[in-house]
This record gives C-alpha cells, structure tokens and sequence, in this order.
C-alpha cells in the first residue's frame, strides 16, 4: 500500500469500519452487502475488458452479455430481495445501466400496477425470465414533461377489435426509452386512447415491436438506436414509429380504465395511479446522488493524499495536495454534502416504506408532503452532487479528465438524473407549488404539518413590521441544531417573499397562471431554501443517534462544515433577513477553514467508509492501495491506438506529405 | 425556415449582422472571415462523416487527414496571416483539436524563442513542412504545475558530447503532451541538466523519438498514447519514456543557456523566456471562454425558440420554452456573459499587442500588471464558461444530453482550458499575488495604476472607522459605469479582508508561505471580485463606444443584465460592504427578471450575431434554420447500432437465455 494512505488510515480518529455499518444501516447489513459483492468479485464470469476501450458497439455488446449472466446467477445464487438485487446489480455494472434495466423497473412495474390479472398471468412470468423483454415508451421527440402533449395515437376499431397505433408526425416518434433501440421485443407504449371518434386521453398499451425467436421488427414497426451520447454508451436509448400497426384489444392495461369490444371506453375510478412509482423512483434518486458524489469524493481525496506538488515553503519537499487549503475548500464541503446525503437519503427510504404502510391502510394523509419532498430533493441533491462530480474531478488536475481517473464516466453516468424522471426545474416548481398551498393555509388560520410547520411561524409575524423579533435571537454558530434554525429562517423568509411577488404580480395581471410563471425564478429559489433547510436538519437531527463517541465528532463537524459553507456561499439570504449579523458572517468564514484543519486528518478514513470497491469506483486514481502511477502506466499500454506501433494514417497521409517536401 | 425562428428573427430591435461586424472588428474582417469559412464549406475534401460515429481510432485517422489536408490548402488558398490560419483551422477541425497542432503552437515557437540561428536553420524549414513534425514535452505522470519537481535528466557525456536523456521513475515518464502518442516524430524535452557532476535545472531539448520515413519509434525511446479521455478522442496525449537515450549536444537550445563541448555550462543572462508567451496564449484561452460559451448559447437558445412544451395556461397552445421565466433566468445571464467576455477577448488581445511593442522597446512597466490579470481573467471567463455549457446543456432538456445536440463536444472540448496552460486556482493564487503586494504597496505610500488603481483609495480610509463613506453613496442599478463603481467596491473590499486575514496568520505562524496557505481561500475570493470588476468595467466601458443605437440599446440590457444578476449571485459581498442596501437588494432580483422580459424579443438576432455557421455549431439543435426534429431522426438513423437490424449480441446471448427457459 502506498505510504501516505497508509499513515492516513493509521492516524484517524475514529473507526471507518464502524461508520460504514452505520450508512449500510448495521454490521449485518454491510456483512451481507459484502457477501453480494465477492460474489461477483470472485467470480470469472464477470471478469472483462475495460468499457472505456471498447467501441460502442462492443460496449453494447458486452452490456447485453452481462444482463443475460446476471439473470441466470442471481437465480444461481439465490438473490431475491428488491435491495440484494440492487447491490448485485451496482457492483456488476458498474455504472448501473443495462439495456434489460426498463424490463424490471418499468415495464413489469407497470404490468403489475395497471394489468388485469389476466394480462399479469399472460406477460409476467415471461418478462421475469426475458423472454419478453419490455421497456417503457413514453417520451416523444418533441414531448417530454408535459404528457397531455404526447402525439402518438391508439385509435379503437370494433370490427377487429385491434387498436391501430401511429405516429402521426415526426415528433410524435417516440425517442429515449432504454432498451428500445436494439434489446426489447416488446414495450409499454403510451398513446392518446381514440374509440367512437372522442379521445380520452393517455392509455398504456403492450406493443410487441419485435419477433420472438427471430428479433426481426414487425412491419408497421421502425425501430432503432437514437445514435451516440453523452455517457451510456453501453445503453440502446430507442427510437419507435408505429404506421397503422395492429394490436388486439387485450393488450390495453385495463384494470383501471377499459375499452369494450364494442368500442364503449369505461372511465377509471381513480387516476392517481402512478403518483406512488414516481416518488419511490425519486426517493430512491436522492440515495443515488449521495451514493455519485461519494464515489467522486473517494477518487479525489485519496488522489489528493497520494499526489505531491508545488510546495509549501520554498526548498521543503513536495506536499500532499491536499494540504493545500484550496484542495481542501474544494473537496471537503463536498464530502460534507456526500455524508448529509447519505442521511437524507436514508430518511427518503425510511418515510417512503412508512408512507407506503399507510397508504396500503388507505391513508393518503401524508403523501401530498412526501411527493412535494421527493421532487424538491431529488432535483437539489441532483444538481449538488452533478456540479459536485465536476469540482473533483476537476480537482484531480490533468489526470482528472483521463478515462483512467473514473470520473468522466461517473459524471456521465449520473448527470441524466438532473432531467430523468422529472426535469430538475419542474421538480423544484411542483415543491413550490406545494409551499405556496401551505403558505395559503396558514394565512386562511390552519396550520401545516411536517417539515413545512415553519411557515405557521410566518403567520403570527404578520402583526409585527420586523420579522426577525418572533426567533430566537442569537444563531449559535457551532451548534448543528441552531444553524438548522437558521436555515429555517431563510426558507421562510424566501418562501415568504415567492409568496408576496405572486400577489403583487397576480394584481398586475389577469391570469394565476402568468403570474406564476413571472414569479418562478423566486419560487425555485424558495424551494431550494427548503430543500437546503432539510437537509441541514436531517443531518444535524442523525448526530444524536449515533452512539460511537469518535464517529459523532467526526461527522458533526461535518455537519457544521455543510451547514457553514452554504451559509458563506449564500451570504445574502441570511444577512438581509436578519439571521446573521456582518460580524457574525466573517466568523463563519473563518470557521470554515478551521474545520477544513478540523477534517484533514481524518479525510482518508472518512472516504474509506464509504466502502467502495476498487471494481465500482472504476478508477486508477481512487485505488485503494494508492498504487496510482504504475497502474496509470499499465493502464494507458492497453489503450487500443497502441494496438500497433505506427498507426495507419501515418502511411496514409502523413508519409505522402512528407515525401512530397 | 422554421417559423419560428423566422418571426423571431423578423421582429429583432436592431439588425444582427451589424453587431456581427462589432464582434468582428469591422465589416471588412466579418467579410474575410466568411471568405476563408466558405472556402471550407465549399470543399469537397472537407466533407467527412459525423466524428460521433466513429471509433477512436477512426477518429484519429480522419484528424491526421484534414491536418495533412490543411497544410496543402492553407498554402493553395495562400493563408499565411496566424488570425486567418485561425480562423481556417477553427473552422476546419470543428473543435480545434489536432495531433500536429502542437507542432505549431509550441515546438515552432519554442524553437524560435530559445533556439540558436544554426538551429533553427537546421530544424524550422522541416518542421514548417511536417517532415519533423514536433510537440513539447513539459508534464510528467508525476509532475504538473511546480515545475522545478520534474524528474526527467539529461547528463551531458564530453566524451561523445552528448547528452543521455533518462525517465529515472515511473513518475518522471512525460504524459499529456498532445500528438506525442502516435503522430509527432520529434519533442522539445525539458529535463534537468547535468554536467561535470551539477544539477543546471529545467532546459530544453530537440529528441527525435520516431524515425523519418518508418515512423518507428528508436530503441531506448517508449512512446505510445495514454489512452481515452473525456473528449478529444481525435488527439493522441501520449507518454514517452526514455532510457539512456543519446541525442547530440547541439539539440540542447542554446539561445540563451549553453553547455560547451567540454561541459562548461554558461547561464543564460535572462531567464523571463517563455513569460511572453504564456501571457499570450492565456489571453488567447480568454477569447476561447467567449467563444465557446457562445457557441452553446447559440444552440440552447435557438433550440428553446423552437421547442414547444408544456403550458403557461391551462388550455392555451404549448409555448416556446424560452417563455418560460425559468428557462429565461438559465440562458440570458449567460448570454450576457458571453457578450461580456467577447468584450474581456477583444480588449486582452488589444492589450496584449500594445504592451508586445511596448516590450520590443525594453520597455516592460506593464508585462506585471497584464501577467496577473490575464491569469486571473483566464481563470475567471474559463470556470464561467465551463459552468455555462453545461447549464446550456441541461436546458435543452433530453436531447442536450444527445450527442447530436454538440452540447457534450463543446464541453468536452472546452473544458481541459480549466488545467491546461495553468491551472485555474493557481491562476487566481497569482493574480492574488500580485493583488497583495500592490496593497503593500499602497500601503508603503506609493500609487499603484492600472485596473488595480482602486487601491490606493483604500489606504485613504484608513483612518476612517467607517469605509463607507469613502465612497460616493448610492449606487444607480440602472447605471453600468454605477454598477461597475458597485464591483469595484466589492473587489477593494475581498483584498482588504484578504490581506488582513494574510497579517492576522503571519502573526500566528512563523512562515509567511504558511500563512499564505492559511488564507488562500480568502485570496481566491479576492482575485475572482477583481476579475469580476475588470470584466463589468471593460463591459460597461464598451457601450459608449457603440454608434448604432439600438445596438447600443440591446447591449447595455446585457450589460446590466450581467452586473445585477452577479449582484444577486453574490449578494452577501453587496450587503456586508454596505455597497447596497437591503431594499436595493430588492430592486435588483426585481430588475433581474424586469431585464429577462426585455431581452426575450431580440434573444435570436443576438446569438444569429454570433455569427456560428451550422458546421461549427455541430448541432442538430443549434441549426440556423430550426429544423430539429427530421434532422434528428436523419442523424440517429446513422447511428453504429442501426448497421444491421438485429445486433449480434441478440444471437450471441439472448437468443439462448430465451430458449433455456
């Protein structure tokens, strides 16, 4: 092992061994966890070629043979559970994309949720062993958050009973689904529901687009790759045309809504079908942020201990990099984020298994607030730890953008989830939309509960013309819990102020809807603010429960490391609220470089928590045993332009040049 | 046309081609630059498949072929003039990437700076014509920025006069250096000198690593690509590792320092070699932020006038994005901001010609001035820009992350300027420098000029408790020349703070590069408010001398569209200062969204201004005539995967999976 990680691990303050069991959730959980892992580590099968010297299609290639092997060992080594599955999934891919992956998020979800039982016995079994292998088509070319824009057209026809799907126009081609261009045969197809000459709008349709045994596309069906992108080389996003193409009636999802033979449409009871799927997806988004910025954090620490440069005093020898403040500003209020994720994180999976009890018990009570939350966090963590992957990859130096640091592919990997699944900015006005609701509340006299139970404050200040006399006073600057008030107070000084430029704007104009729109910018900048309040409170209400006296600590100034930096990069909002004085300000500015003093020395083991294999991070800078240069150098041998000593074009263009000189 | 756009376009308050001669210089130079452009355009040699559907190895070879082309058709077209060659090459190599480029920009030149008459009588005609074809080797695996930790030796033998070239460890190996890996036959090294026993330090010399005519590299010489990276798939980075390598005394560059036959080595009289130089290309990469910024603008926005999508009013037809305040409050900033360091390039490189004939006369007052603030600026526009592509990336929604979009080449492309040429914190750490000692300076009683000249009204507060009142009272947000009074203020204010907090370690500490250390993160603030200043002030300073008044009009919005939304990204600077007042504060989130509605109108014609041809945009969302969407689907049925309809990978292990179960 590399000297300096050596000394770096034997210096902590604290066991990383024991900080891992508490983000796993307890020791047995990270045995089990690891037991998965070696599973795949151990075994040959998964054993392969670098992706990043692969062309495209060998990267598909290899993508597919994964997912085939991941079927049969999983059944091999009896992994069932939804969470077991994940672990085994994320350590064998690496970057987590299949291109079977919307098989068993998508389009067996849906089966699930909007199939008749007839319909499940039909295409589930089959789908479970790839078979059929489904994906989910529902974005267009031209169409994407908004769905009641979606062209594609399933017209009834009573004399065959089929429906007749097209796609009328070139932005009605339905573009993006995973797996669609080259992988499924089949795919759950959204499409604007015609019968008896009315529309009704959005229906889920199973369309099979390929031949079973042969994998040939259907005639009616054009089907392809939408061509290279940024990231997900190894994915076959899919493009879909469908021309007068045929499918029987049965292959509607009708449990809710139905056509009849006839052609009658029979309306849905209820409509809030997949409102439970997309805050899981979400909830479980947050985790995936905390889990990328983790991994990034990983790579450019141990990098950054490893690394000599420059110097300090002039004539001592090269330092570690990260003995440089500036590394340290710009990797630890990062790591700080990656921890206050992991609890957020943690508390989304928590409060969503909960909820989801209720809701089995018929209790809808809390869902509104958990879907406000979900869409707010995911679009706020998304954005932290996407900008967050640059900043260190960028704080790698040149290595950083070589292939061999990981990092390029961790950040393409992850930066779809800022528009996935909810475009961020939607995400953020939906919040917004919520707070204002609550906002509303208060001031017609009821209070709101939750996380939102700050705005009941907001009302009883209404009296007074300086708002800051109804908090407590004095923000303590090194205690996690004041500064979650802090925080608090700015999200409903912000929120407040997105609610009064709505107003103002709503008497300048006769529509809501405009007015909303030319309040948005404050409303985001709302949402943010409460985002940021929550997740400072998740991460200061996690310290007392942790028993382990050095693990506390540690993670507390963490805590405060988070909580101060948003405050300086942020300054603004809490000065001109009140919050904090001038002279309070410049003491948190200097306390921020002490905790950067503060965290230095624990650095290594903090990331050594996280418990990354050297096989996901994918990166010759963040091995564990530091050993960065000779693999580097081993690394870079196999890249495929030193297939041969002289590449070709030398004879081709370069030779014939010169002779001609 | 799309419609679209043509109203858009239609409607503008000025006349786009006019700004485009502003941009340009004159309507001469818009004239010549279309001349060279279109000869590009029109020839057939330079029409080759889309770089994304190829391999990298495919991608290399098409960039040795115009390379070689090059050189044939600058001399046909009788290019000679280094902005002309720019603009051919810009044009040429869609992002100005090529494996001989360095052959050009370093070898030639180092060659002529540092070179003896008899060496470059020797090596320049050559090397003009690509029979040498050279790169400069400088960055080791090991070694970066601090120069004077590099590892590579040359030990001169008076025995054979020569001297023997050695990569003693893995970390001395020389890495990144582009076209080093496959295309160049020759490098400038720097290595350690050694004769008679002694260490000289870092001199350059003339290694031939490939032979001419077979290409292949000579024994004792490894040399090979360091494999892939995050973009630049077309140049070949490479190592080079020499082993007692012998190459003759006369390939050291001896124009200044110099080793006699018998070993005697005679210091050079100056050692301020290469400081010209790296003033020049940092000033150059301050032009390439604008331009590269520009060119995602171009795209986003183009792209955001033509999509439709989703409703301001429940009901109305789904509006152009681009009317959504959101969407607005993403892009216009930046535009602005591209505006801004169009301004920031131009002056720069204006600068940099008169202080270049200032230096011809031995006159060298202002080299320090415009050294630091080409370091900062380079720091400044590169991060902005960096941060910018990427939101103008994640604007576009799904297909930004589509290479067909040209958002992923941009960034890619574009960010390395981040490292590359020094590395942006350092950068701000000499600006800082150079910031703290004019403070002493001032403080030592003497004036300091240039943009840094608000200093010395610093020193006159100091008797004044209150700095306040130093400065005239109010700030006019509507003012430019007001606003940049405002930044100015801002950046005087972070150099003081810098420099106390400097005076407060040094107090502490026995080491003033301790203390240097300790308050780094304060004087990186500092140097982004001064820089931030200059850019304001040379912004607002650009107005007046605009003639064409609506012109004038749309520019002075972007002006203070860039100042105020800076003002509220920073608003705790403003505050704490007492530069702005909390109620002003107010104002300006209010004017910020005021100016969003104002620009939108003229949001085409002001990227239509930026001049891009479609060919260099490589977007099929940035297209100048808006037909996205068949293009789209033209382009991804070109895609690798769309070869055969049914991928191989479906026989080799689908297929089998289905039939087993």
């Amino acid at each position: 092992m590399n000297p300096d990680l050596h000394r770096e691990r034997d210096s902590a303050s604290f066991d990383a061994e024991k900080l891992t069991y508490i983000l796993d959730g307890s020791p047995e959980r990270t045995r089990r966890r690891r037991e998965i892992e070696n599973m795949i580590l151990n075994d040959p099968d998964f054993k392969h070629e670098d992706l990043n010297f692969l062309t495209r299609s060998e990267q598909y290639d290899m993508a597919v043979k994964k997912s085939a092997m991941m079927v049969k060992k999983m059944r091999d080594f009896g992994i069932a559970d939804p969470e077991e599955i994940m672990w085994f999934k994320k350590l064998s891919l690496i970057s987590f994309v299949e291109p079977v992956g919307l098989n068993y998020s998508m389009f067996i979800p849906t089966l699930l949720i909007q199939g008749t039982t007839a319909q499940q016995q039909k295409w589930l079994s089959p789908s479970q062993g790839l078979q059929i292998i489904g994906t989910y088509a529902q974005t267009e070319m031209g169409h994407g958050t908004h769905l009641r824009g979606l062209e594609t057209t399933a017209t009834y026809d009573p004399k065959t009973q089929e429906f007749i799907l097209n796609s009328p126009t070139v932005t009605s081609i339905k573009w993006w689904p995973g797996g669609l261009g080259k992988t499924s045969n089949h795919a759950i197809v959204l499409a604007q529901l015609y019968t008896k000459g009315e529309c009704y709008g959005l229906h889920a349709f199973i369309v099979p687009i390929r031949e079973i045994g042969t994998h040939k596309p259907f005639p009616g069906i054009t089907v392809g790759d939408i061509g290279p992108k940024f990231g997900y080389g190894e994915m076959d996003n899919g493009y879909l045309k469908m021309d007068n193409y045929r499918i029987p009636r049965e292959n509607m999802l009708m449990k809710y809504a139905q056509v009849k033979p006839d052609g009658t449409y029979v309306k849905p009871v209820s409509d809030r079908l997949t409102y439970g799927t997309m805050v899981f997806v979400r909830s479980f988004l947050v985790g995936e942020s905390a889990r990328a910025l983790s991994k990034a954090c990983t790579i450019a620490i141990r990098y950054s201990l490893v690394r000599h440069q420059s110097e300090i005093q002039p004539g001592d020898p090269e330092p570690q990099i990260l003995d440089f403040q500036t590394q340290q500003y710009k990797l630890f209020p990062l790591l700080a984020t990656a921890y206050a994720f992991q609890f957020v994180g943690a508390f989304m999976k928590e409060t969503y298994h909960r909820i989801n009890v209720d809701i089995g018990q018929g209790n809808l009570n809390e869902l509104p607030e958990l879907h406000a939350l979900t869409a707010g966090l995911k679009a706020f963590t998304s954005w932290t730890a996407n900008a967050g992957i640059e900043a260190c990859r960028m704080a790698c130096g040149g290595h950083g953008y070589s292939h061999c640091s990981g990092l390029p592919n961790i950040y393409v990997t992850f930066t779809p989830t800022c528009t996935f699944e909810g475009e961020n900015t939607v995400m953020m006005l939906q919040t917004a939309r919520f707070l204002m609701k609550s906002y509303d509340q208060v001031h017609s006299g009821k209070l709101v509960g939750g996380m939102m139970s700050y705005l009941n404050d907001l009302a009883s200040q209404r009296i007074q013309p300086q708002q800051v006399a109804a908090w407590p006073a004095v923000v303590d600057i090194s205690s996690p819990d004041s500064l979650a008030e802090a925080y608090k107070r700015r999200a409903a000084r912000l929120v407040e102020t997105a609610a009064r430029n709505l107003q103002t704007e709503m008497k300048h104009r006769k529509s809501k809807d405009i007015a909303w729109n030319l309040t948005s910018v404050d409303l985001v900048r709302a949402s943010e603010a409460h985002c940021h309040y929550v997740v400072v409170k998740l991460f200061s209400g996690n310290l007392s429960k942790i028993d382990d006296k050095p693990i506390q600590t540690v993670l507390k100034n963490l805590c405060l490391l988070y909580a101060l930096y948003g405050i300086s990069q942020n300054s603004g909002d809490f000065l001109q609220g009140g919050i904090l004085t001038e002279s309070q300000l410049t003491q948190v500015n200097q306390r921020v470089k002490d905790l950067l003093t503060i965290i230095r020395p624990d650095s290594a083991a903090l990331v050594d928590a996280f418990d990354f294999k050297d096989h996901t991070l994918g990166s010759v800078l963040g091995r564990y045993d530091g050993n960065v240069y000779e693999n580097m150098f081993e690394w870079a041998k196999k890249s495929p332009l030193n297939k041969t000593e002289v590449h070709e074009s030398y004879h081709k263009y370069l030779k014939p040049l010169q002779s001609k000189l």
